[in-house]
């Protein structure tokens, strides 16, 4: 039997490189410390159920027919519509949950899906460094080029203990990555893993740069209801800017409940449609208790008052 | 406000097409037929519940916190050791769960990890006509061409009821067809929608084929579990054959829960790693509760007295 691979059939070179990723050096560095047992802040996921009355209400959904099998590869209206409705006092009016909103496999394959559906080879896509790990194979899966842009500490940081807030993005390293080939920014805010969150003018001045050069921004917000004052998001900072985000949101995280894989992703109905594209020749639909565990979680209105629901409105 | 995208800003190729997906022809069609209410047999879908004893496995899992949060990338280790149990007697040998089996997020997103591991753009597939639709994009996503080789219906078909068995392969059209650019062969068997199950012989003669030509083999075989006799799997023809050769399986199928999202694939570890790799990259982890739902499922043998799971050993 030949035990390994013809030399013709070898992988591509988007899986060929086995780089390991962050998660699995750092679990790897955990299980070898001599300090046992040791706290893995390596990657964010919860040591805790989600609230009993989303568990509950996934096992409610787990009775229903129409809850086990498929759900329209953009998501069950039910979620949609309760995700329009949650985000309706933060962004200042109703997102269509028709065209405005796309449900994904988790905000990772969102992501995904938003670079699948605008990338061609070549396209370049800044991103502020440090970053989350997987921004990276989503951008290279459909060809894209990453450009980096430092977040920069403060001077003294390494002597002092110093705010998250402090950490600035260099404006002038910023104007000079765009090039004509800039399709698309991703910004992240909350941080990860800096815990950033990014000031108003700040955005102000990324989306502007966006606009002048026509640039899709990709606001990855998924930890908006772990941060508990009110924050900027930037799609709502003017309808130039709205025009051009794609904001992205997580359930995992809203509902301490990484391994469900559901997310979301939310802009105007030109760029909603392609994500919405992407995704079905990805996944081809999510997971569908979870789903409507998620839509009843986000439309009972009594949850608002717990603190994991506090929120800046 | 610009209510549409920039020049700049058009969509990749990969998804700006907009083709409308046969799912939705089939559901628009069927939803404007006068005569109601129809019977819509256009998509693979259950109108029952999966079985109880899974449905239970699913909301004892939700208690448990390890089962909410992200499971690993490769899936499950429970239910990696249940799909080996469960495949030995079909297989003829256990598949090491560890480097033979990888869990993904349903079995379409299973193929495309598959064609993402190993099709650079150029490289050529081969796929039978009739064809279940969301092949073709999966194919092209990584940039492969598609090349089509026909089943063809008995002569006298359309004058008198056949069997699907007697749907043939043109083996002088599939060896014309293969080029030194063929990477990979798609196979499904039993056949969505022809339902034809494929001869031993005739695996036999694509096998081949495939070893003496260096072809990777995608044997899709989702819907083996709702098939009551036995059959041949290509993997289990020879060595040689089951060295080049990914066997997709889907829960979604097997336990009547196409919602889930739980599917699976397995063969050799040179194979399984790139394919495990590229799941990394699109969907990170697969959905945690139903997983270790499906786990216990498979590992119940009393379940294998059900009619349902009654099967070609």
């Amino acid at each position: 039997m030949a035990a390994q691979l013809p030399a013709k059939l070898k992988p591509a070179a988007r899986v060929a490189g086995q780089r390991q990723d962050v998660w699995s050096i750092v679990n790897e560095a955990a299980a070898a410390s001599p300090v046992q047992p040791i706290v893995n802040m390596g990657q964010g996921f919860f040591g805790y159920n989600p609230p009993d009355f989303i568990i509950n209400a996934a096992k409610s959904a787990l009775n229903r027919v129409d809850c086990n099998q498929y759900s329209p590869t953009k998501g069950r209206p039910r979620l949609k519509k309760a995700i329009s409705d949650a985000y309706a006092p933060l962004w200042g009016r109703k997102l269509d949950p028709e065209t405005e909103i796309t449900i994904t496999t988790g905000a990772n394959e969102g992501m995904l899906s938003a670079f699948m559906a605008f990338i061609e080879p070549g396209d370049e896509v800044i991103i502020f460094e440090p970053f989350f790990d997987q921004y990276i194979s989503n951008i290279e899966m459909p060809g894209g080029k990453i450009v980096y842009v430092p977040l920069s500490p403060p001077k003294d940081g390494s002597t002092r203990t110093s705010s998250a807030a402090e950490w600035t993005v260099d404006f002038e390293k910023l104007e000079k990555a765009i090039t004509p080939k800039t399709k698309m920014i991703v910004i992240n805010t909350p941080h990860n893993p800096v815990g950033k969150v990014f000031s108003k003018d700040e955005l102000q001045r990324i989306g502007d740069l966006c606009v002048k050069n026509e640039i899709i921004i990709l606001s990855d917000e998924v930890y908006d209801r772990l941060y508990y004052v009110p924050f900027t998001r930037i799609a709502t900072l003017s309808p130039e800017i709205e025009n051009l985000t794609l904001t992205v949101g997580s359930a995992g995280k809203n509902f301490y409940a990484t391994g469900w894989r559901v997310g979301w992703l939310m802009g105007p109905p030109h760029l909603i449609q392609y994500v919405s594209a992407a995704h079905t020749r990805i996944c081809y639909s999510s997971v569908s208790p979870l789903q409507e565990a998620c839509a009843v979680g986000k439309f009972d209105v009594s949850n608002l008052s717990r603190p994991e629901f506090i929120h800046g409105a």
